[in-house]
């Protein structure tokens, strides 16, 4: 057989999202694509902001002289400079150029990261509703993930984190505007996370890293400052992504960005460039790079995600389903009506309605909805919605 | 301490090419630009063919709705079909999209490729001289390195390869035109090559497969045809890069092409695609993939890099040096004048000249030049090499 065993299981566990773009894609060529509401994927329907276009305009008219070549695998010191100086506007702590290295998007952080910090079994803890794929980039690295729940709100469970970890606890991944449920961690909760942190490091005496995944953290509502992780807790370190903010998720463009204050920060840093590079990655687009270097306090409009989350959470709600409201990201997590999630996507796939069954995330008995979407296909689902609910007695 | 040990360990060992990347840096700005000849990178200092350029000024121009966003981790089935339709031109062998899978550049593919076909333990053969990242790409999915010197002209030594296959071995990568030799290898050692690995299968009752990493296929010299390696042999699987053949290193575009006589090929390209996506890249990025489709009977101009082979090769046989005169890519192997080849190039540093020691692709007693550079830069390095050569006694 041409794949490695355990390439095969995790294939056939997982990718529920993906397979659910690709039911997407057949139902769409049968039932042609207006008939179709795909609320699988969080794929923005916005289009990249003006900026963005008219950056990338001016780059291809003047093509400056090498600006395609290798550079420095940690990317070039001016993109880093920008993001640096955009990160100490935002988190209130001084990074310099130094901690910053440009990579292939978010997932490419979180691989080169964990590629980088974890031994072999080494344990790795995350907050169920999680992004799946973490499961993967874990397992890839030779990790091992520790799931923890969050509570009734979505938010980290600081007893039950607490009570996870061991003397192999390398690492506490979390997300926040987190996918799948749209929840923003609270300052609060993220000050006590810090606390709990340090004190299990002296406790077991190795050293635990924070590491925030945040492609969403400028797609925020109600007028919400975005609750910093980074600031609470020294052993922090940020993986980010253009995806979002910026409306080009196909581009892969993100950073690393180790704390200021973490131990041995700079053996840190040599270690994240030496894995993009020896990944595969080797760094991330050129072209990319010059475009975000001038982009980086711009950002989509998030009030327009911000209408549409009202739009369904008003909907949904009114027709019986249970949800949290969330503050960010653009999903929405509600409760299945039934505990077989799985048996409710497909019950909503009948009407021609795509979403996520919540084991995708580690959660199940919920199901996902992306929303980033034209309101013509958010109003088109609510009829599905509808006769889902009342099929299932809401 | 922040990074894994075995990280720290492949740091410390390897990375010649970057590490001499890094010291030219503070070279320059030491003595200045001018005054350094760095030989040591291979970022072509050619610019992107016409004809990239005002592609991406049309997209940029002209932005479609979408072009940013998402497609199927394979990549856009358009740029897959004209990536197919290409290949089955230059090989003779019919590809369709389904075979193609477009990932960031080739160490993208190999890492890739590996991560999908690896059991732990599993070894892949390479051949030295090779380019130094194999043994970390390797590495990363717990493979075992398999080193298997090439003959005198750097061409595979088949009774070698042959006595190196054990049941354990799952891959044969090579890499023609060679990094670091330049050398070409020949259609009746691919043919060769290919029946040797179909008897090894046939013996040993696993499958193995030729990987054969190609950036360098479109950089050949003296009106040679490539010799393809793929329609010798049924398992194997194509890793390309862009970087070359339209120089543009920094942006990371290319694919895994798997042959469409592989055994299991749908399963293999499946598991191709997650691991693309699992790995952190997701997909390859979406602006270069809307580029290349346009440009694949594109290249820059070879002969150029013919005309600098040939000024090097004349100058350095005169000096003395002694080396395979190549017949693509761009570089040169020459033999060290001392076994030593580290302090033979920290000799070369004292006169401004960059190059890499042999010892970095698996090859000690060889330095490799890189010659994807200016003019003006060759002949600066002249009198280094003039100087070298004597105080060695050539």
């Amino acid at each position: 057989m041409p794949i490695a065993s355990h390439i095969r299981k995790n294939m056939g566990e997982g990718g529920w999202i993906r397979r659910m773009f690709e039911v997407g894609l057949v139902m769409k060529a049968q039932h042609g694509a207006d008939n179709v509401f795909d609320l699988s994927l969080g794929n923005p329907v916005m289009e990249p902001p003006q900026e963005f276009q008219q950056e990338l305009l001016r780059l291809a008219r003047q093509p400056a002289a090498g600006m395609h070549r290798y550079m420095p695998n940690a990317g070039y010191p001016e993109t880093r400079q920008a993001v640096a100086e955009g990160l100490t506007q935002e988190t209130g702590v001084a990074f310099t150029r130094d901690e910053i290295v440009m990579t292939c998007g978010a997932a490419a952080a979180l691989n080169v990261i964990l590629r980088t910090i974890l031994n072999p079994g080494d344990e790795v803890i995350i907050l169920s509703p999680y992004f799946g794929e973490y499961v993967y980039y874990i397992d890839n690295h030779q990790g091992m993930p520790v799931i923890v729940p969050t509570d009734a709100g979505f938010q980290p469970d600081l007893a039950a984190i607490e009570a996870a970890i061991t003397p192999r606890t390398r690492a506490l991944l979390i997300n926040s505007p987190n996918n799948p449920s749209g929840v923003v961690y609270t300052s609060q909760r993220l000050a006590a996370l810090g606390d709990l942190l340090r004190r299990a490091q002296t406790r077991h005496g190795g050293q635990i890293f924070l590491i925030s995944d945040e492609p969403y953290r400028r797609i925020i509502f109600d007028g919400l400052t975005y609750p910093q992780a980074l600031p609470h807790y020294e052993n922090s370190i940020i993986a980010y992504s253009h995806a979002k903010d910026l409306a080009l998720p196909g581009e892969r463009i993100g950073y690393v960005a180790v704390s200021p204050h973490c131990a041995d920060r700079k053996e840190l840093v040599d270690g994240v460039v030496f894995c993009h590079r020896t990944l595969g990655f080797v760094n991330a687009p050129a072209l990319m790079q010059h475009v975000v270097r001038a982009l980086q306090g711009v950002s989509v409009d998030a009030s327009q995600y911000q209408r549409k989350r009202d739009f369904l959470c008003g909907q949904l709600t009114e027709m019986g389903y249970s949800l949290v409201k969330p503050q960010g990201a653009f999903y929405l997590f509600p409760k299945s009506p039934i505990p077989d999630d799985v048996a409710f996507v497909e019950a909503l796939q009948e009407y021609n309605v795509l979403t996520v069954p919540g084991r995708g995330f580690g959660t199940p008995g919920h199901f996902r909805i992306a929303y980033c979407l034209e309101d013509r296909v958010l109003e088109g689902a609510m009829p599905g919605f509808a006769r889902a609910a009342e099929r299932f007695g809401l």
